[in-house]
């Protein structure tokens, strides 16, 4: 093993710092210290944390990971890792700026990490990077990885699908609309929380959220990993899930700032680890989550190997000649794919 | 020209549909008709409008449609398509519902023809499909084509970067926080809107969007398609930009179900439009718009290319040794894309 793989093991915070900038940024050096690390990977709990801006996110996400840290006497206090994945620009620097935030309010405490992604176009995509980095920490010893998404579109959801349970966060006055509460989040959420729970209409939102769960039962994404089944693999859909004990979705109520609710959410969220781990779907999930990881690389790589083969300028001239609407994007694409076959000019 | 491209060209509103439903399936019929019809396209200015679940977005682009076919005499009647673009489940039919509300509000006008597509999983991308049936409405003769999307994820973005004329809506009380209004906004809007403007607190959201617009400049992210520059390519980049009129984000407010500020919102659409038009950034936003797509058709086919080589059962051969941490997803990546070079057992 490397110095560095070793280091990031026994727990050096720098060279932890550095892998996971590594990791970021698609170095070979950091690919390669993550091969050696791979197989050290598969302990921590991945608790994904998405909701709409303004829901307060981040300080719940604070509070969770101070909460998580001081643990009753009797369990060991767990190592806790903090991911936020901001596909938000970087030039303006939410991020960043969060970030400090945070750091002033977590730092000095060994058992937490926290990272900001804020770079949109990571090398193979944002969620295989973020893949990545949890694996880091996953390997660094940290038993629970945080991750924390902003909105609920597909970016996220594939995001989330990293995770073995994930949070949705809702405040009140966002919730009344018809289109307010998206379907799609009953796909990813594993646990409902109603934080700024002290604010008006907070009996509007929980009401709609009840009802949509009355109202739904919808295929639960993480059994469908990337949009595809996987036949044939150990802890695949279908296998462990005859006798599985069922998780009935909570809807939790937060008020961050002030610690209201937040006991009950870690409650929560280490129920619902070991609901995972008793049904089978703790393995089901990972390999859920290994394959999209799996997935989202394999693009990268052959879209990589096809434009390394493409002679010189012909994709620009294929683009060109789709510009002029000489041939359309259907006819344009089958004369990248096949440069010898069809000349673009 | 075969019948059903005919019929779509000659405003045929039953083959329209039919053409969409085929193009949203991916049918080779479809497939066909488009490769046709795609020399008729270029016309069409299309709108995308999104933001937050909760913002009124949906009210807001039907009062849009509505104003921008009743324009004032002198201006010829716009044809206008909606394509409503709901990346949510299908199973609980948040679209469906949407729909038929708008359908009672606007039947009876053969001049505007609203389609959703709820369907997470088309073929080659939401983007890609999203940018087809836009191409179909474009063929058509609907001059006007408004994409609603929700939420400003990424996958989002990649529909409002189709737009040549992207309008984020946002509402007061989402836009206090610190992470409420996201960077990324900036990036996309051409056109900010405030909607429902009565709402308590919509000084407070102007004076955020106003006050993040002075500090930011960032690069606008329509002249990037897909993360990369197209050197070389007419109307890139660059070369059209020298002596730019400048657009100064405008920022309005609206009450949708009132009417209120519609009419503002449609002559900054049309402002827009001439203003692109007139620096040669129409010519560039198509382009960049026309490799987006290129590139997520051969995404798709270079998937679909690789898979049918495979041997049968190496992909779960390869997936099962990752799930046990034989491989790491690195290593994985290079059996899969080297069968005969690192055979998997």
């Amino acid at each position: 093993m490397t110095d560095l793989a070793d280091a990031v093991r026994s727990g050096d915070r720098f060279s932890l710092a550095r892998l996971l900038t590594m990791v970021e940024n698609g170095t070979p050096q950091g690919r390669q210290a993550l091969d050696e690390l791979f197989a050290y990977t598969g302990r921590a709990h991945l608790v994904g944390v998405t909701g709409s801006p303004g829901t307060g996110k981040s300080s719940l996400v604070n509070q969770l990971a101070r909460a998580l840290r001081g643990l009753p006497a009797g369990e060991e206090p767990h190592k806790v890792a903090v991911l936020a994945v901001d596909p938000s620009s970087p030039f303006t620097g939410g991020a960043l700026l969060g970030d400090r935030i945070r750091m002033r309010d977590l730092a000095g405490d060994p058992g937490i990490f926290i990272r900001s992604m804020a770079s949109r176009g990571a090398l193979g995509g944002l969620a295989s990077t973020t893949a990545a980095m949890a694996q880091v920490f996953d390997a660094a010893g940290f038993d629970m990885v945080i991750i924390e998404t902003v909105g609920v579109g597909q970016g996220e959801v594939d995001i989330a699908r990293l995770a073995h349970t994930t949070l949705v966060v809702e405040a009140p006055g966002m919730g009344d609309d018809i289109q307010a509460i998206k379907a799609g989040i009953l796909e990813i959420a594993d646990i409902l929380v109603i934080n700024k729970a002290d604010r008006p209409g907070v009996e509007n939102t929980e009401r709609a959220l009840r009802a949509m769960l009355d109202l739904a039962t919808p295929e639960r994404m993480a059994n469908r990993p990337c949009g595809h089944h996987a036949p044939g693999v150990p802890g695949g859909p279908g296998q462990d899930e005859q006798d599985d004990p069922v998780w009935s979705l909570p809807v939790l109520k937060s008020v961050a700032p002030q610690g209201t609710g937040i006991p009950e959410l870690v409650q929560a969220i280490l129920d619902h680890g070991r609901y995972l781990r008793r049904s089978g779907a703790w393995r089901q999930r990972e390999m859920a989550r290994l394959q999209c990881e799996l997935d989202a690389r394999l693009h990268a790589s052959l879209e990589q190997r096809w434009r390394s083969q493409l002679p010189e300028g012909y994709y620009e001239a294929v683009l060109q000649r789709l510009g002029q609407r000489d041939v359309s994007p259907h006819q344009a694409v089958a004369a990248l794919l096949d440069p010898q076959e069809a000349p673009a000019s």
